[in-house]
């Protein structure tokens, strides 16, 4: 298979304002060009958007009032996992020869339609993710005896990571006090240990090997792709101490990238609640069953900012369309040695994970230097 | 590039009938599956849903009701071209190595949000696609000497063609003076020159060589590809008597297949109104400029079903993200002689053109059998 790769980036600040769609969309591809000096609108030939926003036809409207005539574009949905879906659809058009550059915008807004499952009937008036996390979490707790305190840690290390993110939607330090004692919005789950849905966008061009040598000295490689799709609806999960999908994913991810999980430097994964991190770093293979809490314990007293630098979903904010592209690019320039104060030594190999609707649906990619 | 073709099909009738969304997917996908006895749930690595309903996590919804557990799950939308879209995507995902078959499911309810341009903001309140077509057909009309009574001749082929199509949404045969004597809807467009948004489904199976030899005695293979978006807003087209899109789209389709357009033995086209299709046959490279007419005209007295066998959009209906796989459908029954009393004379090569919102986007496929 013909190398294919990641070009240039751009990103618009997470925030809660209230702005138009399709003006997220064109700053993040504004972001992009100015970091990209090399790159012509000629240049791309795809043009995907990733949201859950209702708009239609919302990739020639962002072709059009960006100045480019694409030959591909449409927009991609699946929820949470909206960007990284459509990366990997980028990466099937340049690696098919279809196109040799393809620019991936995700963007959403913080009252996006994706952020409650009004889908899944069995959910009764159930339909805040919300409600998943919490059995999540119970199931978790009391199969590995995990308490409070413990899984407070993930919100503690990502606000206190997404500090040194300049584009997090918020920059506040907790202690593990305020976490515990912030607000209780289910029996299990606390208010700052789950994300938050915001406004943002990111976009990243997804490019062959000839093109990228064009357009920049730092090129990196998607060496390894997995996705799965278990459900649709989470009761069909009969554990909700373990997250399949991602499990999967991550193995073929890592298998067609020839990588071991230990190998991995720098990692991006999808806590949109506290326990979702140590239960994908366990999916990943970081950890056996029940021992994700060990990284992350690992993490805080080393301060090596190797599971989610940029201060996860839970530091950084979470605009559903975008987060899967910010992921991206977090591990991009993890591996550009370009991370600023998040940066982690020496870099080689980066992974990237993200899921949606209690992780029935997971992608997971392995970017290399 | 490795061969990538279309294994399977499935089909559900369009109608006016109030069906959920997820009910026409699933049951374009157990067509499918009665159509291709050959064919496992586990043969499905990938499925797509192209639709412009409003509903999120579609294709994970519509695997878990499949009983199907694929790698690739999104959507794609891009108004009345998704289904073409989609097919194009799942090619890619095929020719890249990332999948051996991906099941491509289009669906659409009669009251689609995609029916109006609501986003084009500078048609103000002319945001129905009729008020682009009206402007086309003055414009189509006015340069080139044709009559009303001309373009009324799209609407009868297309209506008589369509009741040989077990799976239109009519079968009523209009004569040139019911046409011309239906209701004015523009100054210069009458009901029965327009296709109606309706409710539909239609699934197919996109599958590598190897997977195909096992499905099938009868591969049908994509060998042209070609997509062009312009613009977003019609009004960035300077001639509304000509689709630049199409044009461009269907040179390169033609290129990669090396093939001529007289070549061609079958074609599905989108008259979404009358004026479309002499426009489209232009676009194409059938007819020069402005003699589109002639090549209906040849239709109509040859009763030879060549374009449009299977009514088109105005005679079988358009539901939306469907029309697109609909259309290629068509041309895969008939390249596999199967297409019964609409059958065209021993082809060899088809072609489908399909495009959105006043062909500012456009989508060309060419099939071999």
């Amino acid at each position: 298979m013909n190398k294919v790769g990641i070009a240039a980036f751009g990103l618009v600040k997470f925030s809660l304002e209230d702005k138009p769609v399709e003006s997220l969309l064109l700053h993040s591809v504004k972001s992009l060009f100015e970091n990209c000096p090399n790159l012509t609108k000629k240049d791309i030939d795809g043009v995907l958007v990733s949201t859950n926003h209702n708009s239609k036809y919302l990739s020639p409207i962002l072709s059009e009032i960006s100045g480019i005539e694409p030959k591909i574009a449409h927009s991609v949905e699946n929820l949470c996992n909206s960007g990284s879906n459509a990366i990997v659809s980028a990466y099937s058009y340049v690696a098919s020869g279809l196109a040799e550059s393809v620019l991936v915008s995700g963007a959403e807004r913080y009252d996006s339609p994706g952020k409650i499952l009004e889908w899944d009937k069995s959910r009764g008036e159930y339909s805040h993710p919300i409600y998943w996390a919490s059995i999540f979490t119970k199931s978790y707790k009391q199969k590995y005896a995990v308490k409070d305190e413990d899984l407070a840690l993930v919100s503690f290390k990502n606000h206190r990571q997404s500090r040194e993110n300049p584009n997090a939607l918020q920059s506040e330090d907790y202690t593990i006090e305020d976490i515990l004692n912030s607000k209780k919005v289910t029996e299990e789950l606390r208010l700052l240990e789950c994300s938050r849905s915001c406004t943002g966008g990111a976009a990243i061009l997804i490019s062959s090997e000839k093109k990228i040598r064009e357009l920049t000295d730092c090129p990196i490689w998607i060496t390894g792709i997995g996705q799965k799709t278990t459900s649709a609806g989470f009761t069909k999960n009969t554990l909700f101490s373990s997250m399949e999908s991602s499990t999967i994913a991550a193995r073929n991810a890592l298998t067609m990238a020839n990588c071991q999980p230990k190998e991995l430097d720098v990692i991006e994964l999808h806590d949109a609640f506290s326990v979702c991190e140590p239960m994908a770093l366990e999916s990943i293979g970081l950890a056996s069953e029940g021992k994700g809490m060990t990284i992350v314990k690992e993490g805080i007293s080393s301060n090596n900012f190797k599971i989610n630098p940029r201060g996860g979903l839970i530091g950084a904010g979470h605009p559903l369309g975008a987060t899967g592209i910010a992921q991206t690019i977090e591990i991009m320039q993890q591996l550009q040695h370009n991370a600023d104060s998040r940066q982690v030594d020496s870099p080689k190999k980066g992974l990237i994970h993200n899921m949606a609707a209690a992780s029935t649906s997971s992608t997971v990619l392995v970017l290399e230097n």
